[in-house]
């Protein structure tokens, strides 16, 4: 099973079913073992990713709390190397930031050629959290969606190829993970107050999620829903996309000029 | 065994013999799952770090071409997780780089509290290139030794911790690298002609990696002169500084206030 990417078409309810790990993944270690494989393989494509220097990579990871993205940068870029992986973090917009247009912050961390940039949440947070808890107008938020699509295009246009998951997790599997965080003293750190406020908009964000799926999901900017209750499988049908994408890019190791390959070395 | 920070007693040659595997080390195999061991700690480690968000840790990597470097990054912080994690590779500076101070560029990468910054290549090559190849007249590279220890001093004294390494690799153990670098058709494309330029040069770097490293360690920000010619030598060394440093930080997960433990997940 592959995911594709949200069209015109997908049924996008984000029911507590949708979360649920699909019936076509049987077996458990067989999933283990088909995701070991896909991150062995993202390693060897991410070299050809920095060696021909062609195009960036830019994974956008949206979810609500506990979703697991955390997780997903855990695993799915474990067979990288390091030095070609940018992660970035977006929290509550510092003042600078608020003293910006929403995607001034965006657009400094965007990737360069040769790298994959990994997004820990995005400029979607300005029609997510921004929208629920009422932190712009209507008008400011609702005009992004376009602004958003005209951004990511023009990014892709100059060589940064985009790639956005949404991690859906249901409501019982959530629960079940804040209390897992909240009894185990080295994770509880990461339980915030806000997290149950949020919990309880649980409506409200599966409304903004479903408009910015169905509004910003592009040709060159798709957005995939994740089923998420299921680490593995989440984490393979991650793997399983981005590889897919980049081996279709078809990137190839730059050759070197033959007066340079019979240099001799003393 | 441990490396030692470079002292002003440090015998310095950085002679070849230097380089090579300390006899100390006796079977590979040992060593590797030592190493393992050390790669995972430092995972455990770096959960306080970005817990606590009391320090940043900045580690400098210096050395020859082919001195590993890039192996270095890749295998060392394999245990870490990635999105505390940020590499920044310095090379010849831009234009807009050249127009302000040599500490510019790096002062922007430093690591915020919370991450480990590794620097590959950093503010050191204007002390080295620039002054083999002349790039600056002395007046100006010599001056900057002191500017670099101030820097540094202030930075260990807002929250960075600092680690520098050396890898030092020998001559001819440089020579097999690059020989098999031309060979492979997925990595001669780092091979650049300016290398074996560098490689003419390597008593005049000798020096000023002498200097360098002599002037430039200090109590707030150590070398160490890591011998590189073994890998699995290299990174073990080099991860057991990292690993001894952070653990005398005592860093501790914070303690959620009762209050909120105590919550109820509906």
């Amino acid at each position: 099973m592959n995911l594709r990417p949200v069209g015109p078409r997908t049924r996008l309810t984000l029911s507590d079913r949708d979360a649920r790990r699909p019936p076509a993944f049987g077996d458990r270690d067989a999933v283990k073992s088909l995701l070991a494989r896909e991150v062995e393989r993202l390693g060897h494509l991410q070299e050809r990713l920095i060696a021909s220097k062609a195009r960036a990579l830019l994974v956008v990871l949206q979810g609500r709390d506990a979703s697991g993205k955390d997780g997903v940068i855990r695993t799915v870029f474990d067979g990288c190397n390091p030095l070609g992986v940018r992660v970035t973090s977006f929290g509550v917009p510092t003042e600078l930031e608020r003293s910006h247009d929403f995607l001034w912050r965006i657009h400094a961390a965007v990737p360069p050629r040769g790298y994959i940039g990994i997004f820990n949440r995005s400029h979607y947070e300005d029609v997510l959290v921004v929208r629920v808890r009422r932190l712009a107008p209507r008008r400011v938020w609702s005009a992004r969606y376009a602004q958003i699509n005209d951004f990511e295009r023009m990014l892709s246009l100059n060589g940064v190829t985009i790639l956005k998951f949404f991690l859906h997790v249901s409501r019982e599997e959530q629960r079940e993970r804040f209390i897992d965080r909240l009894h185990d003293p080295e994770e509880n750190w990461k339980f915030r107050a806000g997290d149950l406020e949020d919990r309880k908009l649980w409506s409200a964000y599966t409304r903004a999620y479903r408009d910015a799926l169905r509004k910003c999901s592009t040709p060159w900017a798709p957005w995939y829903v994740v089923p998420a209750d299921s680490k593995t499988v989440r984490n393979y049908l991650i793997t399983r996309v981005i590889n897919e994408t980049l081996s279709g890019l078809r990137l190839r190791f730059p050759r070197l000029a033959p007066e340079v390959r019979r240099l001799r070395v003393d």
